[in-house]
């Protein structure tokens, strides 16, 4: 049984009621433990309004003045209480005492009025940890089986990802000015990011699978760049990098126009892909499943997933929030504790 | 009776073949009447490929060479064949022989082999109609009837866009290198797409629609900038072009963040997308409806469709070619046909 401390996020959001409304799938995910890490009387609120079980295991790490914090709305007091209940989850997984960290959001502005000044809840991980080589990563689980289509065309009527292993989007910049792109995409940066896909795409797949992980990195022009018509990219940096992978035996393809390898990966031709920037990636994969994307941590020697949406302060509190993406962050943690401690690793969650 | 000239294409790509295997679809669409441009041979092949009727309408104006062109390649001959096809229906369509022309795709190498050193079909027709002000449109059709989703998360589970007039989108920027598109952002080109997505949706849904198109404008970088964390597009360019159109009466919202506005989109919020780069339209139309989408160019004295996908040579002539998105084309064309000629404008197709 893997023990994994949920972290209740932005009080003022919707990861309380997301949680409660996960909870009986989170207790039927087979090896699952989950231990809410929070102000019980918050989740004690968001489970009557869900009309979830009141007596859901959570362990009490926040100051009470939370419990004042209205819904849908930037608050210190709400920023200051989701930090301590990270700090005692990453404080317990240091120990050993959880398996894995799953994150409910928070709000970067709350965080702030605290006084805590990350841009987000990865540079805590990460301080906390003294990581210093950490990426963030965008995955879409399968189904545990392949999708079979009953036409060639029947994908393109499709959301599932075909793959029993889901798709993997790693970015090669993320959180930055589009102008300053161009000087963070280099050979070593598409390299590292191609290993980090592979390296995690092993980890899902396991050591059975009969191949490796298939990895398709996406141009930066339009239509790949029409050999240098459409900018030089492709050839001075992207297909280098791709060299450099295949010399280190990893099965890479591209550069590919990011418009149709989004559809061949859909297809379960690529387990992972490579964006150059924000936009490729998450246009894609919040189409394909936007509530049941999962954020994941790489580079941290804990496990940390993470739902892949914010605080929706616009929907909190009022009962409606999917508790989708959660309940998939759930299942990729209690995969990767299993992955990462030996060959058990069988894809056998969504 | 609306007339539809739909030229062949490229005949070693797979235009003739899903020209062929439309062939009934196209015959049953109301008030439509089609008739293909190009080598009447040609279209006899394809049609025994694809166990189409073989008595299909054909005007023959290419030269006999292109019989000798094989499947799937590159050939000078192809590309004049195609360039005469759509020249004459070019001529037809100004002489008021045909009330709207539909292309197949070309392949761009074939038609500068040949000596037509075009980029592509869209400079073709703005030539050889004088138009200096033209601009290509993305749209995918909706059903005509409103879809109601059964719960408010329905839709993230679904390829269908909800609103019953389908969804447009126009690109800022389109075949240009990445490093280029800054200086092509302006107040003044971000409002001119805005004004097309809006007159073009007024087109589309006609003149008894209860409400104005809804316009949503993506923004440059991620997360809209972050107020200038992330760039500082949004706030010089994209939101004065914003204010402008408001002020002119059009419905317009953003700048937003791309990956949630092709959600909102999806859900019938926005009728059309203004996108400021190649791969924010093109990811988010290619995923949600790739056989289905249609490439409308605007500006031109005559109607002009074509599908919205390329010769494909890596699968042409092998009988598997979807013909759905050249189908969606032909509809656009005659509801367009209808909605520039008077108040007749319902939609009524897909």
């Amino acid at each position: 049984m893997k023990t994994i401390a949920i972290t209740l996020g932005d009080a003022a959001g919707i990861g309380p009621e997301i949680i409660a409304a996960a909870w009986e799938q989170l207790q039927a995910i087979p090896d699952c433990k989950p231990i809410i890490y929070g102000h019980p009387e918050i989740l004690r609120r968001a489970a009557k309004l869900r009309n979830a079980p009141t007596n859901i295991e959570c362990l009490s790490c926040c100051s009470d003045d939370v419990l004042s914090v209205p819904p849908g709305v930037i608050d210190a007091r709400a920023g200051r209480s989701a930090y301590q209940a990270v700090c005692r989850s990453i404080d317990d997984a240091k120990a050993g005492v959880v398996d894995a960290i799953v994150t409910a959001p928070i709000h970067k502005a709350a965080l702030h009025q605290a006084g805590y000044l990350y841009p987000g809840h990865t540079e805590i991980f990460a301080e906390q940890c003294g990581a210093d080589n950490f990426a963030m990563m965008l995955y879409l689980g399968g189904n545990g089986i392949p999708i079979q289509r009953e036409t060639p065309d029947a994908g393109n009527l499709a959301l599932e990802i075909a793959s029993p292993y889901g798709l993997a989007v790693v970015h090669v910049t993320l959180h930055t000015a589009m102008r300053t792109i161009f000087e963070q995409i280099t050979v070593e940066s598409v390299l590292a990011k191609i290993r980090l896909a592979a390296g995690f795409m092993r980890r899902i797949m396991g050591q059975d699978a009969s191949r490796l992980p298939q990895i398709g990195v996406c141009s930066l022009n339009p239509h790949a760049g029409e050999e240098g018509l459409f900018g030089d990219e492709e050839i001075r940096i992207i297909q280098p990098a791709i060299q450099k992978a295949l010399a280190e035996g990893l099965q890479v393809a591209g550069p590919k126009p990011a418009d149709t390898i989004m559809l061949d990966a859909r297809e379960g031709r690529y387990d992972a892909v490579v964006a150059m920037f924000h936009d490729q990636g998450h246009i894609a994969l919040k189409l394909l499943g936007m509530y049941r994307a999962v954020n994941i941590t790489l580079g941290l020697p804990i496990i940390r997933t993470s739902v892949a949406h914010g605080t929706a302060f616009d929907k909190a509190w009022q009962g409606i929030a999917s508790p989708g993406s959660l309940i998939e962050a759930v299942r990729v943690a209690v995969r990767l504790t299993k992955t990462s401690s030996g060959p058990s690793a069988v894809p056998n969650a969504g």
